[in-house]
């Protein structure tokens, strides 16, 4: 019998109601009649695997005792809550990453970039327990582990060195953040990390969320990188608030910059920073990508990791109702994401990773706009998800 | 057999576990051996009923075709879309209100204030629909209708006379939009509304969109009406985004002249408009409620009506992560909107009516941040929702 399958009846993206084949784990022309698996889609919009962009597996407490939220509003108070809840709450990276792993595979997300944690205190230890749930999940969930110089880098004496260890133990990208107003020094730390990068031969993502004049003189900096170290395409800025805080003539300057480097973006959409200018944004080409950032952590205690639903935040930031800025939307959680963080063969065309997700919505937009949590999601031809029903055969979390 | 019911193990407001009893539809002390019904409340958070105190009950489209929005990006544009759809998509205020009612009573949603539409093209038949729908709710659910001249009321002859007759037909508050930049006139707007207010003795509630010093010169117009005319208590401004535009001197100027006329405000906390000073405004004194605004309609393709989600929007527009402001916003969208919208016997303490959402969360904070679904609503004592699932008695939608 063929290793294959039929999804009859389905909108790619939304588009008009086709059958969906795949064939040994990727998407085929025509069909056999006589498909091994044939499901019926119900003239339900079909999506690639969503993608998630950024998020921080490591220090999601799903699962656990509820957290007492008292922490400060400043970053420095989140940052110093944060170490102390990993002391103290014994979230242990293995068994969390597996948590929301699991939890957002329901809903279809199918690949994830998360940042871990590395520090003078944890070591690189939450890098080996995502690695380990990385490896129980490779068949289902495609994992990019970034090493994240979350308390600091350079202030954090031997941090740098972790970061290296990272790299060997199995991390794939090099972390940086906020290089002025946590390292203190954004030259020091920049050089740090590109030269790290260059050595090791990884693409980079840093947190950026220095605000205004700031922000803008770090990104520069990080242009200038790029450039000189022939980085285009390798390169991702998170958040990059600052986009959202200057005037007219200096954003349309940098967003310039970043569409010659080809340096991506990655936004959340969050409802208290600063919007960013998407439009002008996508117009210059840059790629844009999404991401749930944190769940249910000690920094902000929500989060379902649904990407949907993150396509419904980013619209409400921007202040997009209507069908056509919705599904741009969609995209920048699907096909924007997955350009970003690099993924090969990503899509609902032939010769791609047969990896669909199924939500019943008579559109695209209202896919976005009520995000229905009732969704079929296949892995390489697999239903893993049967309306919302996760399949027995999935991982088990010790 | 006594007309009573026996509540055990809930945590009123998130605090310490105890019993409720409501007798005869009213919360009593103590309580009887052998109540006629007894529930498990599980150790559930236990809140009074939601309060949802804006919203527009004749616009949504739930069950209806998906509307296809390819609304501009104005006000305006806003404005003539929804003219048309109410022309062209046969949207009856009569059947629309009850759904809208029936999906956010599943939610807790108790109370409910909603604008609707009173223009020269619909006439009254808006405010006669969703009329008839509170008396087929009225042992449920309590409406407050607000005569709403959402085209504008100057500028559109006529409308003035149609709002006499919804308030001779029911409608139980005067409404008011952008005195300046939809009815060009912002003296004759609001000398009109007040006058319509006096003459009925009905109280007020003004959309107010208008931004930075044009909001703050209409607010000043609002105060000094309510205080010539001793409507002290009796006046609501929504949105009010202009106190989230102005620097920091005039914005405090402007909460204390509200906090001195007693004039509330209804935030929904968008993610796209200007966030309010909700922390100064709550330490003036100023009574802050909240509402969903419309709900799957033509302006906004989202929405569930959910009063807690209400509450998670409104921390994360304003940046806040730790319990004792995720409870302070729950506090907003009970206890404010009911004194916002002048709620009698409302609260969880004896002698109140007998209304409570039991919410399965192990603390304040955690119902609103991750808003679960399987609630149980008690209304004046009768069990109306068990675990999420409507009970069969409520009233059925033509
Ligand atoms: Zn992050
Ligand atoms: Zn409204």
């Amino acid at each position: 019998m063929m290793n294959d399958i039929l999804i009859r009846n389905v909108r790619p993206f939304g588009g008009e109601a086709t059958d969906l084949y795949i064939l040994n784990g990727r998407f085929a022309d025509g069909h056999s009649e006589s498909a091994a698996v044939e499901i019926d889609g119900s003239d339900h919009v079909a999506l690639p695997g969503l993608v998630e962009a950024h998020t921080h597996l490591d220090k999601t407490l799903i699962g656990m005792d509820w957290f007492e939220n008292h922490v400060g509003p400043t970053r420095n108070d989140r940052i110093l809550a944060d170490r102390q809840a990993k002391r103290e709450l014994g979230i242990d990276a293995r068994r969390q990453s597996a948590r929301q792993i699991l939890q957002t595979l329901a809903l279809g997300v199918l690949h994830i970039r998360s940042h871990v944690d590395v520090d003078t205190e944890i070591g690189i230890s939450n890098i080996e327990g995502v690695i380990e749930t990385r490896e129980a999940f490779r068949d289902l969930v495609d994992v990019q582990i970034v090493a994240f110089p979350q308390s600091g880098m350079l202030v954090r004496e031997g941090t740098l060195e972790l970061m290296e260890a990272a790299l060997k133990a199995g991390a794939d990208i090099v972390g940086g953040i906020d290089p002025a107003s946590i390292d203190r020094n954004p030259v020091h730390h920049l050089d740090a990390i590109f030269g790290l990068a260059e050595r090791y031969g990884k693409p980079i993502d840093i947190h950026l969320h220095e605000p205004g004049e700031l922000g803008a003189f770090c990104l520069e900096l990080i242009v200038e990188r790029t450039r000189a170290l022939s980085m285009q395409g390798k390169v991702m800025v998170s958040h990059a608030y600052c986009l959202g805080m200057l005037d007219a003539p200096r954003q349309r300057a940098l967003v310039d910059a970043l569409a010659a480097e080809r340096i991506a973006v990655m936004t959340v959409g969050s409802p208290s920073g600063p919007a960013l200018p998407l439009r002008a944004m996508r117009q210059a080409g840059i790629v844009l990508a999404s991401g749930s950032d944190g769940i249910q952590g000690t920094w902000e205690p929500w989060g379902n990791g649904d990407m949907l639903e993150r396509a419904k935040y980013l619209a409400q930031r921007n202040g997009m109702t209507n069908d056509a800025d919705l599904a741009e939307m969609a995209r920048i959680c699907t096909f924007g994401s997955a350009e970003g963080i690099a993924l090969a063969d990503y899509g609902l065309s032939s010769g791609c990773h047969g990896d669909v997700v199924l939500v019943p919505a008579r559109t695209l937009a209202e896919a976005v706009a009520l995000t229905p949590q009732r969704r079929t999601v296949i892995r390489r031809g697999r239903v893993v998800v049967r309306d919302g029903v996760p399949s027995d055969a999935l991982p088990h979390i010790g």
